[in-house]
C-alpha cells in the first residue's frame, strides 16, 4: 500500500545509453530527438532506454527541437463548474497528444492576464488557449494563440458555443412548455463577448414565437438583490405575471430560483426556469436546472486541434459549436429528468 | 475590444542586451539567472532587457539552474468540486511564488499516474503533489513529492485533513442536534488512505456520545442502489429507524438526501443528514449540505511550502489540518445557513 523509491543518484547519461546499445552517441541523440535512423538500431537504442531507466532531458530536447509540446491554458479559476470542465477536458485531449498542459487561473485580473501570457512565452510553450477579460491583452505572432468565448482580432480564431442560437432556443423551449410572458434576467461582464449574444438570440425567438417578454440586464459587480426587487415588482395578489424566465447562466438560475421561492413561487408549477452552460452536480450528476448545455468536450478538442494544426493558411475567425437542450427539473416536461 | 499584436520576427538576443546597456554579456547572464552583480550593473541590464522586451529563455535557464520553476499536480479531475477547488488554490499559491503548475488529470488511472511521474521526471520539474491512488508508484528520490490524503512511505511528507477528527465531530454534532440513532453511509476506494479514518473517527464519537449506529460500506464500482435498499429496511410504516445520518462525502449526501425524499423522509425534519468536503454551490455559494469542511486553501499552501521548502531535514509523515462544521440546511440548526 505504500509507494516504492527508486534511487536516483547515478542517473544514466546519453553515454551510458550509446555504450549499452553498442551505437554512436550521435545514434543515439537522432532516437531520442525523433530523427530517422535504421531500424535495428532505432531497437538497440530504445532497448538500452528501457534497460537503464533512462530520462530523457526534456529542456534539453526542447532547445533542440524548438518545441516544448507544452500548451498554456489561461482560464479564471477551476472553481466554476463550467471552467472546471473546460480545463478537465482540455488537458484530456492535449494529454491524447502528448502535450502537457500548464494550468494559469487568471482570477479575471487583466494585469495577470498579461503576466501569463508573458510567462508562456518566455517558457516557449508551444501555444496558449486563453479564456480572457483582458480587453487589451497583447499577444505575440509567434506562439499560436486560441481564444475561447472572445474575438480578439482577424488573426486569433475564437471558439465558442452557438450563444445566439442557444439564446433563440431557450425562448422556443419556454414557448413549447406553454409560456406567455416571460423574462431574461443577465448579469456579467460587459465585454463584447459570444456570451452575450445570448440575449440577443432570446430576443429573437420571443419576436418569432410572439412571446411577450421583459428584461433586466446588471453588470458585473451589480447587487443580485435588484433582480429580487425587478421580479417583486412583477409579483400581484401573490402571482407572478412571468410564467419563464430565462437566466444567462446556470450559477444565476440556482440564485433566481431561491429568491422565487422566497417570493412564494413554485418552480415549475408557477415559473419555468431554463438557465444555460449545462452545469450538473458535482460535475457528474443531474442537471442543477433546466439549461442550454455548451458541448464542452467539442469545445476542448475544438481548440487543441486549431492551436496544434500546423500550415494552418486560413485560421477561421470564430467557430461556433451547437448547443442542446437539458431537462434539470425546473421546467414543465413530461418526464422529469433526462440526459 | 480587441487584443493587439507585437511582431516577434526578430526577437532580441542576450548579446542585443548587453549592447544596449554597455556591459559584458556574462553580466547579462549572472542578471537573468539571478546571480549577484553591483546593483549599478542590474539596474542597467534590467532597463535594456524591458527596452528591447527581451525574453529569458526559461529552457535554456532551466538547463543552467538546474530549475524550471515548474511543479506537476497530479489529480483525477477537475470536475469533482474538491479537486477543482484544490487544483485552483495550488495552483495560486504556487503563483504567487512564481512557480508554473503542471496540470495532470490521471482520471484515477494507475498506469496515467506512473506514466505522468516519469513525464514530469523527464521534463524536470522541481516537485509534484500528487494526489493518487496507484498503490504501486514509483516516485525518484531526487524529485521532491507532496502526497496529499495518502501515506506514501516514510520519507514522502503526507497532507490531508484531520479526517478522523472530521468523522468525530459529524457524530458529536448530530447528537448535540438531538439525534439518538444514526447511521454511517461510505462508498469509496477500499485503499489505506486518509479519508477512510472519518469511519473510526465517527465510530469512536458515536461511542463516546452513546449514540446507536448502524453502518453500510461499499465499494467503488457497486451500485448506489445498495444504500437505498439499506435506508428502506430501516423504514417501519413509513418512519425511518434513524434521525441522522452521516455520509462520507457531500457527493454521496447529495445522492442520499435524494433517495430520502424519494422514500418519504424529510430532511432535515425526519432525519438530518452531514456530508463531508465543505462544496459549495458553484463553488462560491451556499454549502450544497451540512458538511464537515475540508481547510482546502490551508491544504493547499501546506503543499506547496513543503515542497518547496530546502534543507528539510526531517520531512513530516503526515500533518493532518483541522476541519470545521458548516450548516447547510440539511441539519435542524436555529439558523438555517451559516457561512
Amino acid at each position: 500500500m505504500r509507494g516504492t523509491m527508486k534511487k536516483g543518484n547515478s542517473a544514466p547519461t546519453m553515454k551510458d545509453v550509446a555504450r549499452e546499445a553498442g551505437v554512436a552517441l550521435g545514434t543515439v541523440s537522432k532516437v531520442v530527438n525523433g530523427l530517422p535512423v535504421g531500424d535495428s538500431y532505432r531497437i538497440r537504442v530504445e532497448n538500452a532506454i528501457e534497460k537503464l531507466n533512462y530520462q530523457v532531458n526534456s529542456y534539453a530536447q526542447g532547445l533542440k527541437s524548438n518545441r516544448t509540446y507544452t500548451v498554456a491554458l489561461l482560464i479564471p479559476n477551476t472553481q466554476d463548474p463550467f471552467f472546471a470542465s473546460l480545463a478537465y477536458h482540455i488537458n484530456r485531449s492535449l494529454s491524447k497528444r502528448k502535450y502537457r498542459m500548464l494550468l494559469c487561473c487568471t482570477d479575471y485580473d487583466s494585469s495577470q492576464e498579461q503576466e501569463y501570457v508573458k510567462m508562456a512565452q518566455q517558457n516557449k510553450v508551444d501555444g496558449i488557449i486563453g479564456l480572457t477579460y483582458n480587453p487589451n491583452l497583447v499577444v505575440v505572432e509567434d506562439t499560436p494563440f486560441v481564444a475561447i468565448d472572445r474575438s480578439m482580432g482577424p488573426k486569433i480564431p475564437c471558439v465558442a458555443s452557438d450563444n445566439f442560437a442557444g439564446g433563440q432556443l431557450a425562448a422556443e423551449k419556454l414557448a413549447d412548455l406553454g409560456c406567455k410572458k416571460v423574462a431574461f434576467l443577465r448579469i456579467g461582464s460587459s465585454l463584447n463577448n459570444e456570451p452575450n449574444k445570448r440575449k440577443a438570440g432570446f430576443e429573437n425567438g420571443c419576436l418569432s414565437r410572439g412571446l411577450s417578454y421583459k428584461m433586466k440586464i446588471l453588470n458585473d459587480g451589480d447587487s443580485y438583490e435588484e433582480f429580487e426587487t425587478f421580479l417583486s415588482s412583477y409579483i400581484q395578489d401573490g402571482k407572478l405575471a412571468f410564467d419563464g424566465i430565462f437566466c444567462v447562466t446556470d450559477s444565476l438560475a440556482y440564485c433566481v430560483i431561491e429568491m422565487l421561492r422566497k417570493l412564494g413561487q413554485r418552480v415549475p408549477e408557477d415559473v419555468q426556469v431554463i438557465g444555460f452552460d449545462g452545469i450538473r452536480h458535482f460535475g457528474s450528476m443531474d442537471y442543477v436546472c433546466s439549461t442550454i448545455v455548451q458541448p464542452v468536450v467539442d469545445l476542448a478538442e475544438l481548440c487543441v486541434d486549431l492551436l496544434l494544426q500546423e500550415n494552418m493558411l486560413v485560421k477561421p475567425p470564430l467557430i461556433c459549436l451547437p448547443v442542446s437542450y437539458g431537462n434539470g427539473g425546473t421546467t414543465l416536461e413530461p418526464d422529469k429528468k433526462t440526459d
